[in-house]
């Protein structure tokens, strides 16, 4: 495409509101607009990043046996009530009446709608496998949508469903979703990683994310040394590298000392001058349901230099939510203290132990009484322990739940997610089949999601340095970025137009800056825009029977024979393409 | 595709709610599926048939300079304020509050949003002309959705905007995206009609619709003998093609008579042995924009056989909406008289007369007096009237506007709507340019639809036979359908497959019915899915050195060489695509 003729405007300054590099540059580049929170414009150069990385998408997932339907993004009420989820959801499903007072909502994902459909058709197990996606809006009433298309409310997403007869074929499909998104990934040109992840609301038990890995990224990944082990940090098992220092000392005697003023564990460890890992700290957390109607208090003991996983506690108590904290004058009132000079001896409430407490002897803990403590305190003599269970949030340096090493902390950006569902969806709407001997079946389902504008963006949050954005060639807008110095002469244009016209014959797609511009504005764009490879048409260059290449992601610079430079660049472009 | 890979399930019944033939045949096909009223599941065939349109818009759009964006489906209450359209579009506009109180809708035209988008790019004469355009989901809320896709709520929409600096510029866009949308519709394979259309709710004044025609077709067209004049029969003029009989009779004198029980103009006409078009009728309308407050009647004449045409009467009285009827009572309380005995003799009140009753001499209407009518009155003589004008719907056997002979009716589906919008929205928005002076000036705009996925189903509409569909070529969801008859027999499962791969390397894609079933069930699924060529092979044509093809339009069936087969049908696939 000739500048001239389409429409690029790029913007000097970075909008206020955009706080991470993916979203300050792709605004800056005309290729993302804000229509209101969370919802955007995706200008002409950004719809064909995003059409290339579908069209990988569908590629990878028809090889592996996926057929594409589109579904509606309005749904009735009536379905998603068959799941129970049209009140599980909570506020991010966005609810509406139409004109008839009818209640409908935006699809946020289709499990009902796709096993409503699927449940018309499939009667027997002759119909099975099958796998059905599309790629599609979707909508989700994000309280505070920010960084652009990485939490958006309105976004594209592929989203994949499988139905299997037996939980074996289905794990089937799911390890080949597994395979395809890798393909996927590998092909977008990414730096990823995947990861064994929380199910969340989707439900199921076998689930792992696939993560572009970015400093900004908003999930905390674990990842032993060879890359064996990888998970969230939501549900990555927590081990200790090694016992306690404390595990192989004598038992001790209680002693109870005055505290006052230390109120936390960095004030503790700064005045007994122990470390934070050496302290027991204690929590307080409601394990209702329903808590402002019954509060049902636990106590959790974790080392002083440990987080609480909320995931994991929820699980544990099965709770429908993360569990709230006890306020102050609640954990007065259930321990006698408040938090700061609170423990775990004397309390009788259920009192959970996080594994990296276990081999802890003789530590400190709060006396119940406000500004006191206790030492040489030790479970089992001191007090009684409901269950020693991994509760804590991992971190790096923590041992590989694989064995293999210690764990390395990443940041990423999730843009895919796969789902062993089993029979959620399908035992509530009642989607069967009939099996070799006439007897009706559950079937079994999986799910697979994509984000695809979130993906485009998280490429860039990976890919772009203080010019611009740098475009891996799979889904960049543009292959080639011609830049004409003096789009007057005929023979710069010449040249310039010759080659834009073979490349394109190739399939080599051209942007052509043929604006009556200064060269340092046409570099300035070339870099913003980032496309992989700029090629600059000059009078000089010309004259000497040369151009010049510059590659965007090296910067390295080549001066081309004009009798070369289209051999040069297909060249170059099989080179980057998987 | 091989049938056992895909997903295809056809019904032996059409629904209880699917009145039109193609509406019934998409069900039957798997194609569509209803989620709820007017929203549709778009199964894997409908969407092949829906993304071939789509390539052929976008590159007839791109060819003509347009460049694709892609807008958001939910737009914020504050951009509609600013045309006033919120309030002004009625429920048809979907609003909705998200989870923070605000106001929201869901996108049934972008004129708003993409006004806003390009208002923040151009800045000057030399960002002029644009023409921006998308292929994206809308949401209507329809009151009574129906015929399937053909009034849905969710729909998909291809919409243009254009940008230019003056009318003759914007005519000019215009103009050129007429030239577009013919050679889309050609390229579709349909019988389509342009008509001038009204401007509806979008405003602006000049607009010409897309029709594919169709028995069925909502819409009623009036086409002069050569087809070189075209309206929508809302808009059309209506020019008798005679003047009336009496027309050059000496004015007799007025004579009462008694008419009891004769309500109706057909009444009349039997009674008096005088023909519908010879009589005139009286219908009263409140000229008033809130007729609850404030009646404003008005009397309109029409000949007994003409139907008013509600929109030239809105346009005549300047009013917002379709003027209201008054109920009986008050026509009583106007007139002297209920419905059936009324007349414009002794009115106090505007009379409108339609330009049909100009030419009547001494004709027949109520005498304002309940069972009374009065023959041989003469307007001028008397009464007086307003004025004369076109008022009533024009009809088949009508002087064509272009004075080319007659008028003829069609019923036709509007697939495509063009609209020269002028400063409509710009002005609203403030949306300007600078001009080579430096001064400021209002962009003028136009804007272009077309129903994508209505489209596809009136092509159906248009194109289909007892046993099922017959897709053109060009959007047919495969070019040709491949039943093997014995597909365990090595050598004709040799002679299919090959001709398949052949064919799909060619680009010529295949659907292959590899399924265990007799060739009966079959060729009904083939006749019924309407590819528009079938392939049989089976063991004895197979011995026979032969296959045998059938084209779905005409039913001609052929035997073909099995080393000719492949020729043929890239031949044959020559044929039928633009």
């Amino acid at each position: 495409m000739k500048w001239s003729e389409g429409y690029i405007y790029t913007l000097k300054d970075s909008p206020a509101d955009a706080e991470i590099p993916s979203h300050k540059l792709l605004v800056r580049a005309g290729m993302i607009r804000k229509l209101g929170q969370g919802v955007h414009t995706y200008g002409p150069l950004m719809l064909r990043s995003i059409r290339k990385f579908e069209k990988i998408v569908r590629e990878e997932l028809e090889k592996s046996g996926c057929v594409e339907l589109l579904m509606p993004l309005v749904h009735p009420k009536e379905l998603w009530d068959e799941t129970g989820r049209w009140d599980k959801m909570g506020k991010a499903l966005l609810k509406f009446k139409n004109r008839l007072n009818q209640d409908w909502c935006l699809g946020a994902t289709h499990e009902e709608v796709i096993t409503d459909f699927i449940r018309k058709d499939i009667k027997s197990y002759r119909d099975l496998p099958k796998n059905l996606f599309q790629v599609a809006t979707k909508y989700r009433d994000e309280i505070r949508p920010r960084f652009g298309l990485m939490r958006g409310r309105e976004f594209i997403m592929k989203d994949a469903y499988s139905f299997d007869a037996d939980p074996e074929s289905a794990l089937d499909s799911y390890k080949k979703m597994h395979t395809a998104y890798c393909r996927i990934f590998e092909r977008l040109g990414a730096n990823f990683r995947v990861v064994k992840a929380d199910s969340g609301s989707i439900g199921g038990d076998t689930s792992e994310e696939f993560h572009i890995l970015a400093d900004s990224g908003e999930d905390h990944l674990l990842v032993s040394e060879d890359g064996s082990f990888a998970a969230n940090v939501e549900i990555c098992p927590a081990i200790d590298f090694e016992d306690a220092s404390s595990s192989q000392e004598e038992l001790k005697s209680l002693e109870e000392f005055d505290t006052p003023g230390l109120k936390t564990i960095a004030d503790l460890a700064n005045s007994l001058k122990i470390s934070e890992k050496d302290l027991v700290k204690t929590l307080f957390y409601s394990a209702s349901n329903e808590p402002e109607k019954e509060l049902k208090p636990v106590a959790i003991l974790l080392r002083g230099s440990d987080e609480l996983n909320p995931i994991k506690l929820k699980n544990l108590l099965g709770l429908n939510d993360e569990p709230l904290m006890l306020n102050d004058q609640e954990v007065k009132n259930v321990s006698g203290a408040f938090p700061g000079s609170c423990g775990p001896v004397g309390l009788n409430i259920p009192i959970y132990m996080d594994t990296g407490v276990a081999s802890m002897k003789n530590y400190v803990v709060g006396a119940n009484k406000d500004n006191k403590h206790i030492r040489n305190v030790n479970h089992d003599r001191d007090y009684k322990v409901e269950k020693i269970v991994d509760l804590r949030l991992a971190k790096e340096g923590d041992k590989s739940p694989d064995g293999k090493g210690q764990l390395k902390s990443y940041r990423g950006i999730e843009v895919g997610h796969i789902f062993y569902l089993g029979q959620v969806y399908s035992k509530a709407m009642g989607a069967t089949y009939l099996d070799k001997n006439g007897k009706s079946q559950t079937i079994e389902m999986g799910c697979y999601g994509i984000g695809i504008s979130r993906s485009v963006q998280a490429v860039i949050e990976q890919n772009h340095d203080k010019d611009g954005m740098i475009w891996p060639a799979a889904i960049a807008p543009y292959a080639v970025h011609i830049c004409i110095l003096d789009p007057k002469d005929e023979k710069v244009s010449g040249v310039a137009y010759s080659l834009y016209n073979d490349l394109n014959a190739q399939g080599i797609d051209c942007l052509m800056d043929d604006r009556d511009e200064r060269p340092g504005v046409k570099f300035k764009d070339a870099d913003l825009l980032g496309m992989p490879l700029r090629v600059t048409v000059g009078g000089r260059g010309v004259e000497n029977g040369e151009v010049e290449i510059v590659e965007r992601k090296t910067g390295e610079k080549r001066s081309i024979a004009i009798s070369d430079i289209k051999k040069t660049i297909i060249e170059w472009w099989g080179q980057q393409t998987l």
